[in-house]
């Protein structure tokens, strides 16, 4: 079956796009693996998957992660999805209601052509995340391969485990965010970031994600990250967030109050393919 | 400026395929280095150019390493020019005279869809690789890292480093890779391989591309190493060779002869981009 696609990134963060109302679409997972493949497919840390609302919003929104399997929320994501609805003349409203797994979000394409995303309203409640915890906190100790790590967590529709360090590019992203990640205190696995301070209105990101391992920039640990740093009283309501693949602003005005995250959304390419994996892996 | 493209593979060693007869195209170094980014650009290995012949050829192909860099010949570039140019409807023919900045080459499209290429007769003079060598000989010992490595050199219009190792699992590909690439006696560096042999009708092959790191896939690598292994009387004339990326088929009937490869070549998609990269990094 031909599909259109579109690729976009948002700081790093690449997605392959399908329109799902303009084109009927059923995905496998095997079709997900695919496309997410770098060498013998499209090639992207996620697919996103535009489809009509089942209930009263303007679009329905699916994220699949390169190993096919579906999250919950995905930041970058989000901005590419309000850019592509737009610049595809799905609609013209330029704030949009959009459902997602994990709740209804509010993305608002800015004037300069970032789009802003209002990412609900985080919960710290450990029952929420899944995180295996006796009593809410604002941090906890986890043991990672014989060491004892401080870490904060939050759900911004998704899972996340957020610890301080002193340097980012010297922290162990790869194999200890694997550990955190299936850590089994996470039933539902976790993403695991690595935050270090510059100062209270800028922060440096790494994120370990959840099924994709390291990626350039990931917009929900931006936001877990100047959550969890706002709630211990280590930073500004408004926050720079330096990544490898660019820079985005988080604010928070505390407790019950949603989060809002302000990043760019860039179109690469248009693209048209089978989508037949087999065919595409001739190997004898 | 708008252009079109196809995304085609080799045995996942991947490939940007731009059509510069309908469509005038000027590519500079930043162009191809987004084009082959993976994240920000669209991602390959290599970009390859169609264009009309300037002599007595079918086409001229041009081929530029995703730093940017022109580079002579590229084996699965090969094949999958071949399938563009046919698929594509730029010629009839299935057996084709192309021009490439190392000569011309004749590659021929099979029924069953894989592709053989004539990839021209090799040479072993030091001078012609260039390799820094008194006298030709069958192998050399260079110095890499205080280690003596014995490697067998030959030029398959580009040059090549060929080492046998017991295990390719283990051998130091992208360390030890680096370091043959650029020895000071490969004046314009080297592709540098690692064989291990099965038997002589079939090898398996790790290959540290020059400019490109390791790539699952290297077509005259593959050349190079089944033709150093008939040349040290290791290997039959027809020899298999089991890559990450898939199997190849290399004929060779020894000196002055030209040596044959087959392999397959797909289409992965097809593509529509504006080739302004400062558009597609909004950072600030």
């Amino acid at each position: 079956m031909k599909i259109k696609f579109t690729k976009m990134h948002g700081l790093g963060n690449d997605f392959v796009v399908i329109d799902g109302i303009n084109q009927a679409i059923s995905l496998t997972p095997e079709n997900i693996r695919w496309l997410a493949d770098r060498h013998f497919g499209v090639g992207c840390d996620q697919v996103l998957l535009v489809e009509k609302a089942t209930n009263n919003a303007d679009f329905r929104y699916r994220i699949f992660n390169a190993d096919g399997g579906e999250v919950e929320q995905c930041g970058n994501g989000a901005r590419c999805f309000v850019r592509f609805v737009y610049d595809h003349s799905l609609t013209k409203k330029k704030e949009i209601r959009v459902e997602t797994a994990s709740g209804l979000i509010f993305p608002r394409l800015e004037s300069d052509g970032e789009v802003t995303v209002n990412m609900g309203i985080p919960t710290f409640e450990p029952a929420d995340i899944p995180f295996l915890a006796e009593k809410h906190d604002l941090t906890y100790t986890l043991d990672i391969n014989n060491k004892q790590i401080e870490i904060s967590v939050v759900s911004i529709g998704n899972p996340h485990a957020v610890q301080i360090v002193s340097d980012i590019e010297d922290a162990a992203v790869s194999t200890e965010g694997r550990l955190i990640e299936s850590h089994p205190r996470f039933p539902q696995r976790v993403n695991a970031g690595f935050m270090q301070i510059i100062d209270p209105h800028h922060i440096k990101l790494r994120v370990y994600e959840r099924g994709a391992g390291e990626t350039l920039a990931c917009g929900t640990g931006a936001c877990a990250a100047v959550i969890t740093g706002i709630a211990r009283g280590l930073l500004a309501s408004k926050v720079k967030v330096s990544t490898h693949g660019g820079n985005l602003w988080v604010q928070w005005e505390g407790k019950n109050q949603p989060v809002f995250m302000t990043g760019p959304a860039v179109t690469v390419f248009e693209g048209v393919t089978e989508l037949s994996p087999n065919e595409h892996r001739n190997e004898k």
